[in-house]
C-alpha cells in the first residue's frame, strides 16, 4: 500500500498533557529488569496495586500478558496463522527472538505511557543494549529503569515455576544467569535490593522515587 | 529460556472491573474499517476528542504512532537492529505482513482495553479474516466493528496523502481498492454514511452508540 516514507507522526488531537491533566499525574514507563524469580513480577503488582488505591491510572506488562498475545511464541501462532508464519513473526528465546520481544515491549509501553498510564514492565530483560534502546525511544525522564538486584543463589532457592531447576539439568537453553548472560543496567534510576528487603518495602521505595521525580503527587 | 508451555496467564492483582470502576465506565476495542481516505483517523479522534471532554479515558491506536514504533518497516528497523533483522520482523505491506500488522494492534488494543481505556483503532484492516481474529481473541462485547462507508470515489477524491493517485500510476502496489481487496465487515456493530454525513455527526453516533450499550454513562 504504502512506503516508510508515507507514514508521518501528527499529534493526536487529544495531547499527552491534556490526558495527564485528566489522570491527574504523568504518564511514565517504569521498566523492572533482573533475573527470573529476582522479584519483577511480585513488586511491579504491588506498586500497580498501591497505585490503583491512589486513583492513579497504571497498568502491568509481563510475560503472562505479553505472551499470549502480542509476542506470543511460535507454538501459539501456528494454529490460527499457518506454520510459514509462525516460524517468521512467533518469538522464541533467541538472541534477536528477545531483542524483538522487547523492542514491541518498549514500542507498547510508550503508547501506554502517551495515554497518561504510569506503565510497569517485568521482564528479564538481559541485554543492555536492548534496554538503552527503549530508552532512547522515549522523552527524557519518560523511562525509569529499576534494577531489582537479587543474588542468583536467591532467586535460584525461591525457584517457583521450577525454571532455574530445569536450566541446571539442560532441559533449558540459554537461561539467564545460567547459560547466557544478564547484563545488569549501568545507569539504573533505582535500584531494589531484592535479597535483603520484603516486597512491601521495595514497592514503596518506587512509589517513594515517583512522588520524588513528580510523577505522581 | 522457556518455552510456550512455561508461561500463564494469571490475574493482575488490580482486575480489569475494579480499574473500570476508578474510570467510570467500561475499557472496549472501536475498531474503525474502510478504505483508505474514508474518514477513519478524523472520526476517531474527533470520538476521542468528544470522549476526553466527558472525563472518559481513551486513546487512539493509528497507524501515525504504530508504523513508527511497534510495527515499523524494514526501513526503521533496518538501523537500530541490522538488515536479517528488519527482514524478518519489519513490517511491509504483503498479505502476510498486513496480518501482522493487524494481528499486533489487536493483541495491543486488547491490553488497553483491559487497562480500562476506551480503545480507538483507525486502520484500513481490509480482510475480514483478520478482523475476525482479532474480535475472537477478546471477551463478548469488547469488539465494537465500526465500518466507515465511503464510496471509493470519494475517497479517491480527497485523497490527502495523494496515495489514490500514487497507486492509480502504479507507483503503489497492492492498494486497497484498487489493486488489493477491501472486505466489509458482514456484520458490524456500526456503520457509518462517511460519504453522506459529516464527521461531527458520525462521531456523535458512535458515542450515542457507546452509551446505548452501556460502555460509558
Amino acid at each position: 500500500m504504502a512506503n516508510d516514507t508515507n507514514v508521518h507522526w501528527h499529534e493526536h488531537s487529544v495531547s499527552r498533557s491534556e490526558r495527564e491533566e485528566l489522570n491527574g499525574h504523568k504518564g511514565c514507563v517504569i521498566w523492572f529488569t533482573g533475573l527470573s524469580a529476582c522479584g519483577k513480577s511480585t513488586v511491579s503488582n504491588l506498586v500497580d496495586h498501591k497505585l490503583h488505591k491512589r486513583g492513579i491510572r497504571s497498568y502491568v506488562l509481563d510475560g503472562d500478558n505479553v505472551r499470549h498475545g502480542l509476542n506470543a511464541g511460535p507454538g501459539m501462532l501456528k494454529e490460527r496463522h499457518g506454520e510459514e508464519y509462525a516460524k517468521r513473526f512467533g518469538l522464541g528465546f533467541s538472541a534477536q527472538d528477545r531483542e524483538e520481544n522487547i523492542r514491541r515491549i518498549g514500542a507498547v509501553a510508550k503508547l501506554f505511557a502517551e495515554a497518561g498510564t504510569v506503565t510497569l514492565t517485568a521482564f528479564i530483560s538481559p541485554y543492555r543494549r536492548d534496554r538503552d534502546a527503549v530508552r532512547a525511544s522515549m522523552g527524557e525522564g519518560d523511562f525509569i529503569e529499576i534494577f531489582v538486584d537479587a543474588p542468583i543463589e536467591i532467586c535460584e532457592a525461591r525457584d517457583p515455576k521450577g525454571l532455574y531447576k530445569k536450566a541446571r539439568a539442560g532441559e533449558l537453553k540459554g537461561f539467564t544467569g545460567i547459560d547466557d548472560p544478564y547484563e545488569a543496567p549501568a545507569k539504573p534510576e533505582l535500584v531494589l535490593d531484592a535479597g535483603k528487603k520484603d516486597a512491601e518495602t521495595l514497592a514503596d521505595e518506587v512509589i517513594a522515587y515517583l512522588v520524588k521525580s513528580g510523577k505522581i503527587k
